[in-house]
C-alpha cells in the first residue's frame, strides 16, 4: 500500500514527525504494509515544493533546520503558497501543522477546507480548526469519502479523540473535567514549591512550552480552545472558544496554593464540561482538586482528561511530561488509523 | 444485522449485562443496526437450556434471581451442561463468565477452547483464560476465523487491551504498572485512615469486593494473575501467574503507611512488568509511590494501569470506583467491537 504525504506547515512537530516517519519505514513496510512517499512540503519561510518523484524527507529536514530554502531539492517544482501547494500536490494525505491564529484557526481551517474539497484526506495537529470549525470540516470530510483526524490536538499523542472513537462504543460521554495547559500547570506546580508566577514564567519559558504569546496560556485561551475542541467531537456539541467560560491562573497566589495544600489539595486551571439540565457549560478556570486524584496527580507538564460517561462511569487518561516526539506520534496515529481504515474500505 | 448470544455463566455480571442489552435495545438497532437474540443460557446450579426461537433475557434474569430453573421457560429445551449448550446452541457470540478456577483458568479455558473449535466467537470477563491460555486461544480464534474478546478481564470495562489494540498503532509496549485488585487497595487506603487490617479487610467483605477466598485478593494472586493476563497480551509474552514474583499485602503495616505518608507517599500493590535486558520481569508487589502520582492517585477500589511505550512515553489509564456495571460494559464493548469487525467483513 503506497501512501503519498503531503506536508503543510514544516516547524519542530511535523520535523519530529518526519524523522519518527523515517526511522520507522521498515517498521511500518513489514507490520502495516505501508510504503511512504512524500510528494509535497509548504513552509511559511524556507519554500514551497512539489514533485512528480518523491522528496528525500531527511534532505528537507536538514534544509530547513539549516534555514535554507527547500527549493533546491533535486526534481522538486515550486509552488506559489500553500494553498496552491494543497491543490496541485499529488497526495492521499496532508498533514497540516502550519503556525495557528488561535482567535479563529486560521490559515488552517482554509487549508484543511481545500485539502477535504479536493478531496484528500488531513492530519491536523492545529486544534483550531476542530474548535472553530469541526462540524463543517467534519461533514465536509464525510460527504467527500476522505478522512479528517486530529489526534495531536489535544494532549498530543495520548489517545483521547480515538479513545472515545474506537474504545468506548455504545457509551455517552456526560461530561468531562481536565487539564489540558502544560505552561499554566508547570507554573502552578513551581509556584506549589515556592516560586514567583514571574519566576514560574520565566522557567516555562526556558523550558520552550509557552505559546508564542503566554497571555495565551496564562488567560486560559489555550484551555478554552482545546475545551471547545472536545466538546465539540466528544459530546457533539457546536461550540466556539469564546463560549467557554473562562479564568485564567492570575489570581492564583503562592498563599493560596499553600492553603489548599494544608487541605491535600491542589489548585489546578480546570477545563470543564457539564450538562446543566439541557444546556452544555463549558468552563476554564482555577479549580481546588483533592492532591490524591486523577486531576490532582497531574504535575508539571502532565495533562489528564476525565471523561464522566452514562455506561462506564469515569475513566481518565493520563499522559506524563509530553514533549514533541508526543504530538509527532499522534500524527503517526492518525496516519496508521487513516491506513487501516483504506485497507478495510 | 442479527446477532445470536449465549450465555455461559449467568451470575451477577452476566446478569447486569443482560439487563444492560434490553435497556439499550434500541440504541443498539438505531446507532448500530443491531437485533440481539438470546439463544442459550448455561447456569451451574439453575438449568442449561436452548432455544431455536428467542429466550426472554429478563424472564430469564428474573428465574434466577428468585432462583428458580431456567427451564421452565417457553419453548426451551434443556442443555446436559455447559459444554453441551455450547456445542448446541444456534449462537454467533458466547459470553463465558462461569465461576473461575484462578488456579488453573478452568472451567473458563474449555469452555472457550469448545466454543472457537466449533466455531463460535467468545467474550469473556474471565481473566484465566487470558492468564494461563492466552496464545493457545487467541491462534485458535485466528485459524477458525472467530473472535475472541476479554475487555473485561482487567480493569473491568475500562479499555486496556481495546486500547492498545485500536488507539495506539505502530507503538510498542516496553512495560507497564498498574494497581488492579480493588480490594487490597481498598484494605490500603482504609488502613492509611487508621483501620487495622482486620477491620480493613471486613470492611472490604462487607462491600462485597473480595474474592470468594480472601486470601487470593491479599497475597497478590489475583493481581498476579491480571499481571501474566497483561503481559501475554500488551507484550506478547507466554508467561503464566506462577512466574510473576508475588508478594502480598500481610507485611504492610498501619505504622508502614503512616511513615510513607510522611514522606507524601502511598504503598500500592503494584503489578509491574519491565525489560531487564531481553528478559521479561513480572512482579506484584506492595511499593511506596507518590501521593501525586497516576498510581498514588488510585485510592479505595480505583484501578490504574501505566503503559510504558517506545513512541508516546507513558499514558495511564485510570478507572473511579468500578462495579458490576463497568464489568458488564465490558462485555457489551466486546460485543460491540465484533460486530463493528463483522459488519467490516
Amino acid at each position: 500500500m503506497e501512501v503519498k504525504l503531503a506536508f503543510v506547515g514544516f516547524g519542530n512537530v511535523a520535523r519530529a514527525f518526519a524523522r519518527m516517519l523515517e526511522s520507522r519505514r521498515a517498521m511500518l513496510d513489514s507490520r502495516y504494509s505501508i510504503q511512504i512517499r512524500v510528494k509535497g512540503i509548504a513552509t511559511a519561510r524556507h519554500g514551497s515544493i512539489i514533485t512528480p518523484t518523491e522528496i528525500n524527507l531527511l534532505e528537507a529536514v536538514d534544509l530547513v533546520e539549516r534555514d535554507q530554502s527547500l527549493v533546491s531539492i533535486h526534481g522538486a517544482s515550486e509552488c506559489a503558497d500553500s494553498l496552491d501547494l494543497i491543490e496541485c500536490c499529488d497526495a492521499n494525505i496532508i498533514f497540516e501543522t502550519s503556525p495557528l491564529d488561535p482567535t479563529e484557526g486560521e490559515p488552517a481551517i482554509s487549508h484543511i477546507r481545500r485539502a477535504l474539497a479536493r478531496p484528500v484526506s488531513v492530519v491536523t495537529a492545529n486544534k483550531g480548526p476542530v474548535a472553530f470549525a469541526y462540524r463543517e470540516l467534519n461533514e465536509l470530510a464525510k460527504q467527500n469519502g476522505v478522512h479528517f483526524r486530529f489526534e495531536g490536538t489535544v494532549m498530543d499523542g495520548a489517545p483521547i479523540f480515538n479513545l472515545a472513537e474506537f474504545c468506548l462504543p455504545g457509551v455517552r460521554v456526560t461530561g468531562f473535567s481536565g487539564v489540558l495547559n502544560s505552561t499554566t500547570n508547570f507554573m502552578l506546580t513551581r509556584m506549589e514549591e515556592g516560586a514567583s508566577f514571574e519566576e514560574s514564567l520565566a522557567d516555562a519559558r526556558t523550558l520552550g512550552i509557552t505559546e508564542s504569546n503566554s497571555d495565551y496560556d496564562i488567560d486560559g485561551w489555550d484551555a478554552a480552545v482545546k475545551t471547545a475542541a472536545l466538546a465539540n467531537v466528544l459530546m457533539n456539541a457546536d461550540a466556539r472558544p469564546n463560549e467557554v467560560r473562562r479564568q485564567g491562573i492570575r489570581g492564583v497566589t503562592v498563599q493560596k496554593l499553600k492553603a489548599a495544600s494544608q487541605l491535600s489539595q491542589a489548585i489546578r486551571l480546570t477545563s470543564r464540561a457539564e450538562m446543566i439540565g439541557s444546556a452544555l457549560k463549558l468552563s476554564v478556570a482555577p479549580e481546588p482538586v483533592a492532591l490524591t486524584s486523577p486531576m490532582g496527580a497531574a504535575r508539571g507538564t502532565s495533562n489528564v482528561l476525565v471523561l464522566n460517561t452514562d455506561l462506564m462511569g469515569d475513566v481518565a487518561i493520563f499522559e506524563t511530561d509530553p514533549g514533541v516526539e508526543q504530538t509527532a506520534y499522534a500524527l503517526l496515529s492518525d496516519l496508521l488509523t487513516i491506513c487501516a481504515s483504506l485497507r478495510n474500505g
